[in-house]
This record gives structure tokens, sequence and C-alpha cells, in this order.
């Protein structure tokens, strides 16, 4: 099985190469404006190494359920528009410098370009979504907005509260990034007017963003992956409590314990703190429990296929499945 | 004629007193919520003495229109909703400290929490219009929606020119602030499905809106203002080269452009700056040429509710026009 993002997204590709082509053609045009800083932020943002998760989430769902037209193109658009203006409010939130490597746009254009752009996004999402016409999909996609800011809320309220327990933090994840995946599936049952596959589409999409975000908070501490060249510890620079964090706070001696509080809670580091708490982690074996939470979504994500005959698109999206926790780490 | 807000809305309050107050219950309601900061912060924006402006301009072109049910209620907060999302993303991008005398959401909860608020307030909004329904009330306040953001980017690419022109001012302000009028008014229309009022009700809120706003603009340097121990200079202070200042501006001789170039351009001001900016207005009666202005959308906006017959409602709504540009300046 191919280990990068860029293989795997290559092998599957074929099945909705020419569609995520469509939906790029459309992101440029929609974008077009007068304001010359709205496309010029925005673009930056979603232009900058996005791997395009939800909208091929969308564009393999719907073929998936049967669909046959044009609609899915829009709508992961809006899927795509709503994530980048999430992005946006998100590197102002966290005074984020960096995202994938380049400069954010806050840190380009300053807070109120990114405050106003990502409004602008979300308003254009909506547009998009009333163009289409379905109040089945402005409901699904109006809820998970309100769901996400909701999520992006309580995160802020527990931010850097090391002794947060799993389940604020599930809840806050859910909200946050497993939404919105499930919305993007959801879709797919919902273009093609198959009530019975809307709620194993939405679970799908569900685990597998849970899935992808345990992994994603797990990478952002891997050590392989720091000897592979990547960069890691972003999470940790801005203090947020993480799964492996809460993980290994609850295994750590007293004097671990005045580790966490002085790097996460009081936000307070020093040079070396970032492989001190690599090696914390590493002692408790976190990152594998990590892995292990991780694996039980992606199992929840592949029962909720089996209604599905077996199809190209089912076995993309199953391989994209493992992918989401397969990424090296 | 009673000259104050608080005078003017009690006269006409009996003809939607008690749907206001529905209004009220609704926006209490709906921002109950497990993660505690959001209705904190929600509602002290919400309950810190705004007029209610735009939920009673749909209240009462609901009635005008002859439409006979209780949708105009949630769509009367949905627009409250929109507009408090525009003032908690406002008060960030503006570093503002007060508004209305008191302190702004940034200013006690932080810039996160009023990003991520304001985010929930305009999904709130949008799932209230997917449950009342209406593609047309939707493509409405979508594209509203769009449309104040887009005006809010180019405000800030313009922020501190002092060279805007009117055409430029108008542009923004017609889209940050006259189109939420004019949506809040069309909806009575949509709500009676009453095509043919859809655009004078449209162009009465647009013209209000300007005419508004012009006024405000005007408002904060009125010397007469600041001797009734009202606040003024607020956006002086910000740097915004609102209409006053964009009149003076072409005005002034060489010295006094030097001040406005400091003062407005590069942000740097002094210990007495505002005295002299107001009294510079003075001099070449700016306030008067402004209030002309604002009479002139004011004349637009009374002569497209010809359409309309007497009635309570509309002359409550020309109570509510006059009211705009004849506050105490």
């Amino acid at each position: 099985m191919p280990s990068s993002t860029a293989a795997i997204l290559e092998t599957i590709r074929p099945l909705f190469g020419d569609e995520l082509d469509a939906v790029e053609r459309e992101i440029s045009h929609l974008l077009e404006n007068d304001v010359a800083l709205i496309p010029e932020v925005a673009k930056h943002v979603i232009s900058s190494g996005g791997k395009r998760m939800r909208p091929i989430l969308t564009l393999l769902s719907s073929r998936l359920s049967g669909y046959v037209g044009d609609r899915q193109i829009r709508l992961a658009v809006c899927v795509e528009f709503i994530h980048t203006a999430t992005l946006l409010h998100d590197d102002v939130v966290d005074k984020s410098d960096l995202r994938r490597g380049a400069k954010t746009a806050n840190n380009l254009w300053g807070n109120p370009a990114s405050i106003l752009v990502g409004d602008f996004l979300l308003s254009r999402a909506f547009q998009l979504m009333v163009g289409d016409g379905s109040l089945k999909v402005l409901k699904l996609l109006s809820d998970t907005s309100a769901i996400i800011s909701e999520g992006e809320v309580l995160q802020l309220a527990h931010e850097n509260n090391i002794e947060n327990d799993l389940p604020t933090y599930l809840k806050i994840i859910s909200a946050k990034t497993a939404q919105l995946f499930a919305a993007a599936c959801q879709i797919g049952a919902l273009l093609a007017e198959r009530t019975e596959y809307e709620k194993p589409l939405f679970d799908f999409g569900h685990n597998l963003g849970l899935a992808f975000q345990i992994a994603d908070d797990a990478l952002d501490y891997s050590a392989r992956r720091e000897k592979l060249g990547k960069s890691i510890g972003g999470d940790f620079r801005e203090s947020k409590a993480t799964l492996p964090v809460i993980l290994a706070w609850h295994k750590s001696d007293a004097e671990e314990k005045k580790f966490w509080i002085r790097t996460i809670r009081e936000k307070n580091q020093w040079q070396g703190d970032l492989s001190r708490a690599v090696a914390i982690m590493e002692k408790y074996q976190v990152l594998k429990e990590a892995i292990d939470y991780a694996e039980k979504y992606v199992e929840k994500a592949r029962k909720s296929m089996e209604i599905f005959t077996v199809s190209p698109e089912k076995e993309a999206l199953l391989e994209l499945l493992d992918f989401s926790v397969s990424r090296e780490y």
C-alpha cells in the first residue's frame, strides 16, 4: 500500500480526477472579486497544500450513492469553503504564523483580513447551497457550521486544560473536525436521494474524521516523523491539550506533571521542552495508545460501509480511511 | 416630533411591542447553550443598548405587506444575529474597547471568543432561515451576508485613505449597513408573497440605511452632541476615513491637509486633535453637508413608500426614517 498522501491520492485519483479539476476551476471562478484582497487571501489559504480530503469525500460519496449529475461539484466547493473559513479564523485564534510550512494569512495580511475573508467564504458557501436549492443539504451544512463553531468555542474554553478528560477531547474533535467529514459524505446520499445511505455515510465520515484528527494530533509529537525531516510540535508550541498530552498527563509522575503544568497550562516554554515532551510520550507509549484509539474509529467507519457492495468508489473510500491513520508517525 | 431614540420608539412601540417581546424571548431561548461562553458573550453584545432597528423593520414591513402569521419573529431574530455577528467581528477588526459606552466583548473576553461566537451567531442565523424553509429568504440573506463581508473587506482596504472619494464611501456603507436594512424590510414582502412590494421595501430599507449611516458618521464629530454629554470621536480615534473626514479633506488648506494626513492616514494622534478635527469641520460646515446628503436618501426612501396606502405601519416606518437623520447632532 502506498504510504504517502500524494501516492495514495494518485492511486485513487482516476476515479474523481476530472470532477476534482472542476472543483478547482469552480473555486477559482467563485473567488474572482473586485475587492482584490478577497481572492488574494482566500487563494493563498486554499492553494497552500491542502489535500482536498473533504471535497474528495463528497465526490466519492456521491458516486457511491449512485448520483448522476453535477451538483456534487458545487457542494464539494461549499464544503471546502466552510473548511477554509474555519482555517482562517483558527489561525487568528491560535495566533499561528505557519500552516503546512507556509506563512498563514494572518501572518501575511493581518488578523482583520483573515477574519473578514473567512466571513466572506462562509457566506459564499451558503450562497452556493442556496443556489443548489436543496433544503436538506442546507439543513445538514448549516447544522454543521453551527456545530463547528460550538466546538471551536468549547475548545477555546478548554484549550490549555491538561486535566481535560477523554470525553471532552472527543466532543471537541467531533464538533470541529468529524462533523464536516460526516456532512461531506452524507451529501452523496442526499444528492442520490437514497435515504438508507444517509446514516451509513454520515457515520463513515464521522468516524473517519475522529480517526484522522486523533492521528493528526499524535503525528505532531512523532519522533520518527521528525527524523524524516517533517516539522512537529506545532500543537505543543501553542500549548494545546490534545490527546497525546492528555494521555501523558494521566501517567506522568509528580516531576513530569510539573513539566506539563508549566508548558501547557501556564504556556511557559523553554529551549528543549519539545524534546522532553516527546521523550515523556515515548516513555509511556502514548502515541501507540492514541493510534489504538484511532484504529477503533477506523473499524467503526469500515463497518458502516458494509451496506455498500464492492465498487471502485467504496475501495477508494476505504483506502482513504486506512491512510488516515497509517500516515508515517 | 419626539427627538430622542427612546421617545420615538415608545411612540410607535404599541404597533409591534408584543412581537418585539417575542423576538427578545426567542433570542434568549436560542442562545441557551451547554458551552457557557456562547450565551455569555452573545448576550453581552445583544443586550448592550442596541435599538433593534433591524428587527423592528422586519416586523413593521411584514405587517405593512399584509402578512399574517408568526414567521416574522424568527426572521427578525435572524437579522439581529447577522447584525450581532458583524458587530463582534468589527470590534476585533477595529480593536475597539468600547461600544455604546460599554466594554466590547473582545475587551472583556478577548479576540478568540469574539471571533468564534460571531461565527456561531452567523451559523445560527442560517439554521433559523433553513428552519423557516423559504429559499427566497435564504437567497436574500445569504446574498446580504456575502455583500456585508465584501463591504467589510473593501472598508479594510480603504480604511485610512483620506483621499477616498464619495463613490467608494457610498459603496462601503451600502454594503456594510444599507444592505441589511434593505433585506430586513424586503423580508416582509417575501413573507406576504407580495412581489410588487419587494423592490419598494428593499429600496426603502436601503436608502434608510444609507441615511442612517451617514448621519451616524456625522454625529461622531458633533460638537453639539458633545455638549449634551455624549461621547464623540470614536471614528476619529480609530482613524477612519468616514464622510465628514472625506468632505473636510477636499476643502482643507495645505496646513489642514497635513493634519488629516498625520491623524488619519498615519494614525498618529496627539492631545487636542479631536477638537481640532471638529473645528476644521465646523469651519467648512462639513456636517451640514453630510446631513444634506443623508436627507437626499431620506427623500428617496420616502418616495419608495408611495406604493403603500396610509396605515399605522407606514407612518411608523416613515417616523423611523425621519428619526434616522434628525437625531441630535
